[in-house]
Order: C-alpha cells, then structure tokens, then sequence
C-alpha cells in the first residue's frame, strides 16, 4: 500500500523532469539525503522498470516509465482538487471496492482512490464476477463523503459512468455508450463496469464507494464472455495508455462530480442522455421480482429508468438487468 | 463471544426445566459426557452467577439465575422465528452496531443479533455517544436482509420503535412514546435510541443493522443528562426484569417486521402514529442544512415528516433534530 503522503518525492522530482538531467548534488541538497542513499533509490525505480540514464557528473534522466498506474505517475499526469488527496495502491488486491469500503470505515478521505494493477476477485453488480488480469486494466475505486440521501446515491453511479465514457471516447475515439444502469459499451461489447456502493443511516450517507473496472489491453477473454466482452485494445487494434485513460477519467470525474454538489446534477443527467444506448429503444429487464418488456423513455435525477411498457403505463425502474431489443 | 451453536446445552436443559431436580445420570446419558464434566459445568455455571442447588443422588436443581442477557435466557423464554438464529453476547464491546456492521459485512445470517452487557463506545445519531453501562441496560443490535430498496430502509426504525414502545408499555406499563425519528420517550425524557445503519448497492440494500439502547435500570445520569434521560427503573421506582423487556420486544419487533416483509407496512405505520407524540403538535427541527418551525401533519410511507411551515406549505423532512414547541 502506497499512500501520497510516502510517494517517492525522488519520483515525482524526475517525472517532472522527464527527458532532462537532474544532478545528483540537486537531489541531495533538496532532500537531505547523501548521494549513495540517491543511488539506492535510483536502483530501485530500475528494479521496478523505470528506464532512467545517469551521467557522471552530470545527473540521472527519467527516460521511461513502466507500464503501472503508480500514484506519483497520476500526481504528476493531473491536476486534481479533491480526489486522489490519498492514492492506496496495490500490485494485486482482491477487490478494489472491499478494500474501499473497509479504508472508508476506518476514516479514509473523501477523494481517496484505491487502484490496483491485478484484482483476484473483482466484483460485478448482483455478486458476479469482474474479471481483471494484472496490469491491462483499470480497477479502481473511489471513496466519497457525499452531501446526499441515499435514495441519490444512483447519482454517483451515473456521474462515473459520464466521466467514464467521456474518457475513453477522447482517449481512443471509440463510440463508447452507456447501458443504464451501469455499464460503459463500445458496439454493442461491454468494455467497462461500474459498481456503486454505499453505507448510510437515518441522517444520510456515511460514505459512498464508487468502483470502476475498464477493459483496456486485454487481449482476448475467456470463451464463455467473448461474445458480450471487448477492450480498448481489442476495440482501437493497439495498445493503449493506461495512465491517460486514468487521467482523463479522474478529471471528468471531478468536473461532474462538482455539478453534483452544487445541486446541479441536470448538468450530469443531460450528457448522460446523450452518451445513453438505451433510451428511445425497446429494452427488455429483469428485476429481483418482475420482468418487464417496452419502451425506455428517460432516466430520473434519482437514475430510475423509465419504461412505458405493452399496456403504456410507465413503470419506474430502480434496478434489474437490461437486454436490448431491435 | 457466544453464538447459538455453540450455546451451553446444560443451562439450556436446567432453563427448560427451572425449579425441578434433573438427576447426573439423565444428564448424562442425555449428551454422553461423564459425570465429573457435567460437576465442572455447574461449578463454571455457579461461578456465573447461578443459584444450582445439588442433592447426592437427586441431581441438579436450578433456582435462580442472575442478572444477564445470554443467549440461552433469550432461547428458553422466547418463541422466535428468525431473530435469534445466532446470538452474539459480549459482556462488553465498543458499540453493538459496529460489530454487527462487521459481521454483517463477513456474511452473518438475517436475524442475527449482537447483544452486550456494556458498551463502551455505543454510539447515537449524528455521531453522538450512547451511555451504555454495565447491565443496567438493553444494547442490542439486530442484523437484517431485507428485500428494501435504500429509499424504504427508514421503515426498520420504525418497526424498531413500534415494537421497542410495545415492549415497554407491556413489561412496566409506562405511557412509552415515539418521538421522530429515533427517540422513545417517558413522559417528556429520553428512554431508549434507535440507530439504523444500512450497506448496499445499485441493486439494493446487502443489510441493515438496527440498534436499539433502552434504559432499564439505570439510577442516575450525568449531570448534563439529567433533564432529558430517564430509565425505566427510575420511572417505575423498582427494578426491571432487563430480559423480559428483551424478549418482549424481539417477539414484537417479529411480529411487525412481519407485516413489512409482507407489504403490509400500513399495519406498522399505524402503530406508529397512535404511538408517536410529534403528530398534531408545533415542531422545530435543526437538520443538517435548514432549520424549520411548523406542525408535523404525519410519517409517510418512507419514514419522512410531513411539516406544515408558517407559509402553508408542507415540507417533507427526511432527517433532523425535532424539539416539541408548546
């Protein structure tokens, strides 16, 4: 587990100086370390991938980074207000959304973000599975403390899944859509999930734990999901930058998120109906204790989905599992 | 730690039959263990607090037990259907509803309840502190899965609070009112709190945790106390039997948990109106962002206070503070 407050201040210093040279005497003034605890350092990155040249005299350039969403990569990549403020990583965990809920219970900030390069029982909505290999994803959590009732908590699902599609749309270009309630698809493939989790009592929510799992360099999937399931990789026929879908998420994420606290989740709720491929369309959902075939018409601000179904009465739906119909 | 498998099956037997010998041999045989184990067993008992009398030959006779709320008293004077499937008695704990949250979260079973002589940290709303000392109280929580949507979870406390002011009334015939949204009260003072916490999902609630402190036989309160609690002790002027109001009110909470599980939440809600002292009357009420005054109409079906303001206009109160006006 890696927090902010002990990323590697020798990191962060070389990625934002990335392809020039910092001397050692630099780095040794600025942190009060001598050059050979520098080097030990200095090892270590090149133990952990980093490509970094050093010149006698001169100092070490940052030439390249490992594949990994480190948090000193993201601090440095982006400029965010209130998320990340802690960053819990993780090269293999069993779920990102578990080990967010239990940092929440035990006090963990709004904003925290739990990422993990390999989830070992990544979790899906109604207990099913999420599967996540080491380091082709994004599996990742958000920690919020949001001013809201928990009847709005579908309000953050639907503003992850905004900032999600919004990402991966001007990270790879890919028509990305989203299936209400929680999944991102590109041709009609499911490419990304989003979990929403949240612990409240009378007077509102404790906390709310919002887990996102993006399908980005996997390169094929198991028989049984190779139908429903695609990546970025798979979809734009190339590798692509983890880290800066990451980014851009994050970024949007904080964009919308600061509509939602401000009461203007209108904002939010109208570029999700833009980025929806349901509304409009017949849909077919099966619920807990229905089934139900017709129209979705709209969302609500509290993310039911509207259905106008064969006798045209419009049902409001809270939860269950959409197919699409032609 | 005790949980129901793992009950002492003596206790049990002598609880079944109080105030009759049962001879060594018949317990003997009864679990196949030799006669000198079942002696430690009623040392360990005696050491407990229990009054077991032994004649040579005769056997065993249990003629009083003390002052405790262990699973196997609840068990033998108790008929109940799914409360109490597992016990979880701890003689003291930080807060009932912590642990039950805890082993909710690791799968404990609907119905379970976690009960403590002592709480050390026993908490209230909004982060406030619930005064639990040793044995002269009811802390408890009961851990459920209901087939709720978060918007209906309110609905638990006030199953709770019907039940808990049934009890009350029954065990010591005080006139136990309920006041919105989680208070009971004895002519105007504090008796017993309901905190009710919930975890879910997009797909609904995964459990609710409902805790409940009665005051039983408290005989004093600090100072800064003593104007807005009571006990019943204090209330009856005698001593009350702390088990009885337990079980008294696990049976009620069944029966009106009942009526909730099978859509039939209209019975629960009229009790609660008959019960509540809120209803009629001038309210203030602190919530977390605005402040109100007006008479409070009614509950509706989601637990929320329908307020009508000074302008007129009626305002649906979700969570606050309530203080009575005259």
């Amino acid at each position: 587990m890696i927090k902010e407050r002990s990323t590697n201040k020798l990191l962060l210093l070389l990625l934002s100086k990335k392809g020039e040279y910092v001397s050692g005497e630099e780095i040794s003034e600025k942190f009060g370390v001598s050059r050979t605890a520098i080097w030990k350092q200095i090892k270590h990155l090149r133990e952990m991938g980093y490509e970094i040249s050093s010149m006698p005299r001169i100092g070490y350039c940052l030439k390249k980074s490992p594949d990994l969403l480190l948090p000193e990569e993201i601090i440095s990549k982006s400029n965010l207000e209130f998320l990340g403020r802690e960053i819990y990583y993780y090269p293999s965990i069993g779920s990102t959304n578990e080990e967010a809920k239990r940092l929440a219970q035990e006090g963990a900030l709004h904003g925290s973000l739990v990422i993990a390069e390999e989830q070992t029982g990544g979790k899906g909505r109604m207990g099913r599975t999420w599967m996540s290999p080491p380091r082709v994803g994004i599996w990742m959590s958000i920690i919020l403390r949001p001013s809201l009732e928990p009847y709005e908590a579908p309000r953050i699902t639907m503003t992850s899944a905004v900032a999600a599609a919004k990402a991966i749309r001007k990270s790879t270009g890919a028509d990305c859509r989203i299936k209400w309630p929680n999944d991102l698809l590109i041709e009609g493939k499911k490419v990304a999930g989003i979990l929403t989790e949240m612990s409240g009592d009378m007077d509102g929510i404790n906390y709310v734990v919002t887990g996102i799992g993006i399908n980005v360099n996997n390169e094929d999937f198991p028989e049984e999901l190779k139908e429903t399931a695609t990546s970025l990789k798979l979809v734009c026929g190339k590798n692509i930058d983890r880290l800066e879908v990451l980014t851009e998420f994050l970024s949007d994420f904080e964009e919308y998120y600061r509509y939602l606290e401000a009461g203007e989740f209108k904002n939010v709720l109208q570029e999700w109906r833009v980025l929806c491929c349901n509304l409009g369309r017949r849909v077919k959902i099966a619920g807990r204790n229905f089934a139900l075939e017709g129209i979705a018409l709209d969302v609500d601000d509290d993310g039911a989905l509207l259905v106008k179904s064969e006798s045209g009465k419009v049902e409001r739906i809270l939860s269950g599992d959409v197919s699409l119909r032609e």
